[in-house]
């Protein structure tokens, strides 16, 4: 064994850890695309990964200027979003900028900036797992790598309020919610929240995957849990700033290339 | 909190509900295509939905005449129907314009139309995850919001009549179906009748979707039905007019830009 | 009712089904391509719905002349095949026409056309659904209208005989098949037979659909299977000719317009 | 019967095995790329079976120069990666070529090298089967001619070690692994080994395919494993080069015409 090696076989997990985590925990030098077209391209994203059937689902993220937020038009899915039909809407679901209908249900999101005054986005869909797991009352179960930013990150609302509009929905939903970064919803679906598009996008992609999961491992037989305190320490490296960042924008490049009209 | 916030958060959900209620009433003003159009573009939409992996199923549309039917040539699955090759039929399912032949299953169609005049427009298709349902005796369950626009309104046919061409499945079909807006047909499929075609369309593609759920639902654990008060509420809001026209807009732009053949 | 209604709605079903079985034996006009496009665009059409993921299966159709089979290069997958790289072999396995080395499990298909004269396409492949119930030793279950063409004519081979290439699995395969249209292999595949390509093919999609609905269904509970009688009456409807050759047409034309290099 | 017939009908099994075998051995013909262009194509046929979802995967191919490795940009998903944005990377994980970071995994890739000199390419991804059988503790069940590669060639990893970077994880994956071809590895994924590019993306597809099969089929009740003398005659069948090399070949000539920017 050569010196070289030698240094790199018996380096020490905890100096070899703490240079990943350094690393991880840099932002992404990757371009990101403007702020608006961030947020059309998330819609791609989501409406190509099974999170656009029907018009059921939303999207709002904080604007830059911190006084407002970018949603879609109730009428268009997020398939036929795109920079040039996106709306502004204020703290009461007011339209700023551009010209359609507000989602009713964006109120339930006004709740949740109100009690999360960190949270930039908000992602809301009925993804076909997520929702199969919402019709039997099942919990997400960590049980793979890929599910671990949810360890201890996911809420659960048992019942379901009836058609989500009103702040009674709002009331529930953001109580439910509580400090964490995701809840499913009982009979209805998901919501995701973010300190920006990219987090909520991210964990919004991930958490319909981490239920597609537990549908299929479920055929199979009991699933096993990952013990907690490994679960906890994946927890951070799964959400650090360089993984979420690095697969936003592989996601909206893809996105962008296979959509160049959501730009426009 | 802002007098603006006081209002916000603290209107009463009453009012909220009689404000989104009367929103969503109102037809949708997107341009729907004309009328051929619109036959051939929800072809379009069931063919890539799964409706249509072999050239079983049918679609009728009462003209706006109100003295025919559009419909499909037997010989083209929904994936090559195009404005161009649709046929127009009569009541006794003799063809007025357009060549080829009708389905010989037609004549269910027509039993419906005379049971229920106020039906414009039929679906029925073979599609694989009711066609799992029918195998098994299961019914729907409505388990989920996106899922409510049946409840009670789907009606049940436990018994196969053996290949439907005859009068005698017409008759049994129709009287199966009553008044409902659905059906689930054992060993057979499903069917929905609208009071346009954005009705039936919405019903069938989302009948599906239902029944996808159910199975996907059913390998996590026994399934917990919406309580029936709650489901009748949220019934009239999925099958609200704007929620109708926006997805049936949103479903025929898409398929008019993937397949644009079908509007020649 | 007028005397159009009454005749329409009181006909008899005696008569309605003469009438329509009469129009279903007609033999479909519609262009069918050449003898080699046809078997280029059969490989598509089974590429394209899950027969095909590696290089297993093989198409054997005999040419017009009656002397010799069209098939593949082994090196190339269902999705390479076109009109240009088919092979021509003898019945000894021989190729007579095009470059590139036979599959040599060509074999079996050589005693299924030696023990049945009357056979002219043989369709084997490896395709999910019909596998997932050759990895079990789960039968067919003849539940759906569109499984009625498998009614006693879907036989059983219940030991895999180790690689499929020599003669003792040409014996015991063209065994089990006996005259049946269609054979599930266990810990191996499916294999189909007709007295034309669009009939091996059609066997060929519909019954890998069928396992396929088997599958799904058995997510819900136990499958009812459709009364002997019905499933009798309704085989030979599914497997008429209009049927057949107008499903095959449907498929040959899409995948035609998708992969037009198939037909070079 | 006429004496051909007779010399192919009655040929014998092991006359018949022999030839087959000696075919099969031989390497195939077709061209297959250059270096580069191999790693960038298998990453795009990895992108479109399923195993590029999120960012988590690596493949690593030792140089023909023998001295370092291809591998990716940690940055981009397999679906984006292409001839010029691959990295080279020393057996210390130095990037020597191109721009980027490699994935800070590959150290489990170097335990491996290390202990298996004859190894050239693995391949470690996380894919939805595979990921299924990981969450319940499933191990690989042999039921399928298609997973006979696997038999007693697919080793097993109880216990996931956290988050897969430090050299603790090297040690206990490539202490699992063995001299087998294929790990599964529980909470996490699968890995394969191969002593080509080929070996190992072949490895690495039918991995996650047997693994979905066995998911589906767990559906319908108990999996009946293969023999074991059957499938380990299977085994090297499936794993003959010819084999390989014409799967390889031509998965890799049909990601170059869906993909051709994996080439630049």
């Amino acid at each position: 064994m050569t010196q070289g090696e030698r240094d790199f076989f018996e380096k020490s997990d905890a100096d070899i850890r703490r240079r990943v985590d350094a690393s991880m925990s840099e932002r992404s030098k990757a371009p990101l695309f403007g702020e608006r077209e961030r947020v059309a391209l998330a819609c791609r994203v989501l409406a190509e990964r099974g999170h656009a059937n029907t018009l059921a689902g939303q999207i709002t993220a904080r604007t830059e200027a911190r006084d407002s937020f970018w949603t879609t038009d109730f009428e268009l899915g997020f398939g036929e979003t795109a920079v040039s039909n996106l709306l502004r809407v204020d703290q009461e679901m007011r339209v700023l900028e551009g010209t359609g209908m507000a989602n009713p249900a964006l109120r339930f999101h006004m709740w949740i900036y109100r009690a999360r005054p960190e949270a930039n986005c908000i992602v809301h869909t009925h993804p076909p797992y997520c929702s199969a797991l919402s019709m039997t009352g099942a919990r997400l179960i960590v049980a793979h790598m890929d599910a671990t930013m949810f360890h201890e990150d996911c809420a659960y609302l048992p019942e379901w309020p009836g058609v989500p509009v009103a702040n009674e929905e709002g009331r529930i939903i953001s109580q439910a919610l509580g400090q964490k970064r995701a809840i499913l919803l009982a009979h209805h679906g998901m919501l995701t929240v973010g300190k920006d598009l990219a987090e909520a996008l991210y964990l919004a992609v991930l958490l319909e995957q981490a239920a597609r999961q537990q549908v299929l491992a479920s055929s199979l037989g009991p699933i096993k849990p990952i013990p907690p305190a490994l679960a906890a320490d994946a927890h951070g490296f799964m959400l650090s700033d360089k993984m979420i960042d690095a697969t936003f924008a592989n996601w909206a490049r893809s996105a962008a290339r296979r959509y160049p009209e959501a730009l426009r």
